[in-house]
């Protein structure tokens, strides 16, 4: 994958509609790994008043699907599995971070750290894709 | 935990912050049980046109948070593993449903179904909560 | 997957050398199903005296195999999760049972229960394969 | 704990019956770490002509055991996830490594990667344990 559909991804990534919804912001995106970012907001707490699980998992997961599909190649997610580590306190803002740990040409494995700017580990992802055949859409 | 307590606890599942911001509401909810629906939005697309897995995650883990929290002492979760079956069709609504599968004086497992309306099956998750000594806040 | 290619898996799935080390019975195999036992032993303990979680992931990992191979193509595991639920006693014979959630024709999910002969339930899995093209080799 | 008790824990990890019955071998063992070693025989095969999928669990599932007792207390899995990268060719020596990533009074999180000797990966596993108030039987 050359320079220019990275290009072309990174805009994917950062206008994707949820990401969007979520405030989410692509930090770095490289072949097998990716960096975002999300200020927490209120809308995201849950009813014991810290962040919802649903919200960090979804900054980790849209980390995983840019690292995923880093390489040109649609990259549909089997699989994902998140340990929740420690609460982030109000207002951080959280940083995931997908790193590839193993690439075949129809399945491949991710590691996804989230954590808070200040480097406290909140939770720890590994997710798993099969990869298709077809490239992404837009992208050949 | 008797009716009224349950009631509360209901509120409080029906009133979070972030399945407020989803859409997300309470169909049931019971010792060990409970069974949320959220109507699929444009704002949870992902970038190639499908539900965000993040968004549908959200659903089963709030359904996740109710179940476990029923017996009326605070569960953190610690783990939750979700496996994507298949693409829900646009304007879908999702229905989760959260059963018991094991609970012990510390721990406790949860097995999570995400599946449309007309029972399509789109996700099959697990989670594993901490179970605290404290009471929720504001049940006792 | 006609009858004969079924008794053709049965053999080798009662075949299989470290199912044979380890003592495991095959009870039945059907399309997406199957049901195996195994004695615990004492070389099966853990060192607290209990059985190793290695042992009754090991019961669960060769009922996986049986059902996901179940439909005459090649099955390679991708993922298992196993969650712990009570410890069996002493000279429990184990029961597992696999169950198939999900089929397309790359992938699959499988739930696999642990549990004693009198339905204390051990251990709760589930399992992702991916599946080749090739049949499996002696089936075809 | 300090030095004498590690010995201690030691000498139990090496004489568990199953790690033995298996020919796992301690190589090294700290506060949250471990790193251990099982040469593969012809009864670890699976009917394929592989290592068995159980076979490569139960050498993480010990490390993971080795590491997350490292530090005096009974620690008891809640869960564990293997993902398989790829197959070990035959007659290889499996090396697992456990690493801590987080450490609670109550829970814990540990990362173990299963390699060849000539560091192929073959799985990476996450787990999880609760840890229990009393102190491994026989240290004190």
């Amino acid at each position: 994958m050359d320079r220019k559909t990275l290009e072309v991804l990174s805009g994917k990534i950062q206008n994707d509609p949820y990401a969007r919804f979520l405030g989410i912001e692509l930090i770095e995106i490289n072949k097998g790994y990716s960096k975002l970012r999300m200020p927490l907001k209120g809308c995201m707490q849950n009813f014991v008043g810290i962040a919802h699980g649903g919200a960090i998992f979804s900054l980790a997961d849209h980390a995983f699907a840019a690292a995923s599909n880093s390489h040109g190649t649609l990259a549909v997610a089997l699989n994902m599995s998140i340990t929740y580590i420690s609460a982030p306190s109000e207002g951080s803002v959280l940083v995931a971070e997908a790193k590839e740990i193993s690439l075949t040409p129809r399945t491949a494995l991710y590691r996804i750290d989230v954590s808070t700017e200040d480097n406290k580990l909140i939770a720890s992802c590994q997710g798993i894709v099969y990869r298709k055949k077809n490239s992404i859409p837009g992208i050949d």
